[in-house]
């Protein structure tokens, strides 16, 4: 069945990607239908198990078509590999998209397949250079957007720009900030501050329509302190930083548990203590910010975390249904053509590719 | 008064740099002299004020000379003007070095003015490219090194290998391991999986005389997680990782604090687990860790953080001395002897800058 484009809240849905697919997965549809009663999705995956499935979900059922996939893309599958396999449940989401049957797709599938096969067959927003990754984390200050995480290893003065202009949309549409704060990654020496990458896009920025929220330079601790709502950088350093703060807090909550276990005191410690404890654990649960996206593309599109449970697939749902309802693409569009006087700037030009 | 170049224990102090100095540092070369009852050092900074200073720390007065120097190179001055700023505590220190006078230097000041005049005055040793800034810091499965923290905002193939050479011996110097294994920081996505100059440095790693060592590579997550004993990145990357694990670690604690403040029941819980928690803060307690060091000159060269007290600075001093004690730099130059012909091999040599 096809569904109609003039729908306008239509996702297409991978069923078949991460870990406990395809049961998560559905268990997680179950949960968006409730919140988004008014949505539709196009459910791809393997029918023999989805028919099923669906009969212990009814509210799944009830806003979901399916469209059946032979073909899975196991998550070791290098992406260009992914690419050559046609009826992939990733594969027939995003054309989905790409057809104008929906507005956006979710996947907790491989990320590099799902980046390659949504820029080839999606294709990126006129004026877009390159996609970037974002995602959302806690600070001292409230939740902060980085991007890129990943998508683009090297990035230009222009890539950077763009990743700024589509940072400040994000948060937006997903935050619901009225004017974000923006910060642009470098090193803390005065003398090293960066290369004329780094110097060029700043000053590209602070002459733009969000001058006013370019908050300039700002270093790896100003991330999880919140210095500012979004953080720009490239995909190579947006990666490692990322991975590099979830390990230090998983080394933090580690050595907690070490703490509360090492003795009958503090045992009793952790029972007195429970409440702000789980407090904490909850603020800091990745499911909270489950739903990695891909920004720059000619549709919504939504990486879930491959091992998430059910409520972290329902949270991706809910980010993507965000981008959508307001509007996300349309605004970014916007947000580029209030960019093009400042870029078209002879000293500023020189730089682009 | 000259200091003889036959003493195998010579230090010189930067008396004038960091937040708490000259106190700070007097005291924190007391707490040294007793530690390191043989070496002598070099105490150089304004005479008119280290003299009273020297009467009440009589263990720091037993060990060490004053040498007056009229100028302090401030926190916030460029490196550019810092070199030429004659006078200076740094300098002078400096100076006492490549003048061999004394094995190494130890500053709590200007990390850029450090940086800059080392490798201005001190000079690089043969067969190196660059310095490169090394830290130590906490994992779930005990101390990492981590370098280029910031010394080199970009860096080629070579400049990589000469790191972990480096950090190799490095890890042997000071954290006393007999085969630490070596990581090179990379993105996570196997298509992605950094450039050319990565795949290259670790192919001659992989070749090489500590071949046997290099895990590969790692990424963000492994740094805490303690995947490897050294981790190598160049100087951009380097230095946000480490901003933003401590950011994290940061945000933790604060967090922490007003869940153990939050209800008569919570500060009765922390009350209860205060040992654990105190010893948790103990082993992240950034002066065990203080001490950033530059690796790769004619002499060593150990920076403390400015804002340290007189046990952070004496742990510095401690990170200097194992270094002058287990003959780092000769080390360097056996290491770099043993990778020599790997490097001549054309396929790598052709990348070489």
């Amino acid at each position: 069945m096809v569904v109609a484009v003039s729908d306008p809240y239509t996702l297409a849905v991978d069923a078949m990607g991460g870990d406990g697919a395809p049961d998560i997965i559905v268990a997680g549809l179950d949960l968006a239908a409730e919140r988004h009663p008014s949505a539709r999705y196009l459910l791809v995956g393997d029918e023999a198990k989805l028919g099923p499935l669906l009969n212990h979900y009814k509210r799944a059922a009830a806003v979901c078509t399916v469209r059946h996939a032979s073909e899975i893309i196991s998550g070791d599958l290098k992406p260009t590999a992914a690419l050559r396999v046609r009826g992939s449940s990733m594969r027939v989401a995003i054309d989905a998209v790409a057809g104008e049957e929906a507005y956006g797709v979710v996947s907790a599938g491989n990320t590099g397949a799902l980046l390659a096969l949504a820029k080839i067959v999606i294709k990126t927003l006129p004026g877009i250079d390159r996609p970037a990754m974002a995602g959302i984390g806690p600070s001292a200050r409230g939740d902060v957007v980085m991007l890129d995480l990943g998508a683009n290893v090297s990035c230009t003065t222009r890539n950077l720009v763009e990743f700024a202009v589509m940072g400040d949309v994000f948060a937006r549409t997903v935050l619901g900030l009225t004017a974000p704060t923006i910060g642009l990654l470098n090193v803390g020496s005065e003398e090293l501050k960066g290369d004329d990458r780094l110097r060029l896009a700043a000053e590209t920025l602070r002459a733009s329509h969000i001058g006013a929220q370019f908050h300039g330079f700002v270093e790896g601790h100003d991330i999880a302190a919140g210095t500012t709502d979004v953080v720009v950088t490239d995909g190579f350093t947006g990666n490692v930083a990322l991975k590099t703060g979830e390990g230090a807090l998983k080394l933090m909550a580690g050595m907690l548990r070490q703490v509360f276990s090492a003795s009958i005191g503090a045992k009793i410690a952790y029972v007195l203590a429970r409440p702000g404890l789980e407090r904490l654990r909850e603020w800091l649960d990745p499911r909270r910010y489950n739903g990695a996206v891909l920004l720059g593309l000619k549709g919504v599109v939504v990486k879930s975390h491959g091992g998430t449970d059910a409520l972290g697939f329902a949270h991706a749902i809910d980010v993507a249904m965000d981008m959508v309802v307001h509007r996300f693409n349309e605004r970014i569009s916007e947000g580029l053509a209030r960019m093009a006087p400042v870029r078209a700037e002879p000293v500023l030009q020189g730089q682009q590719p």
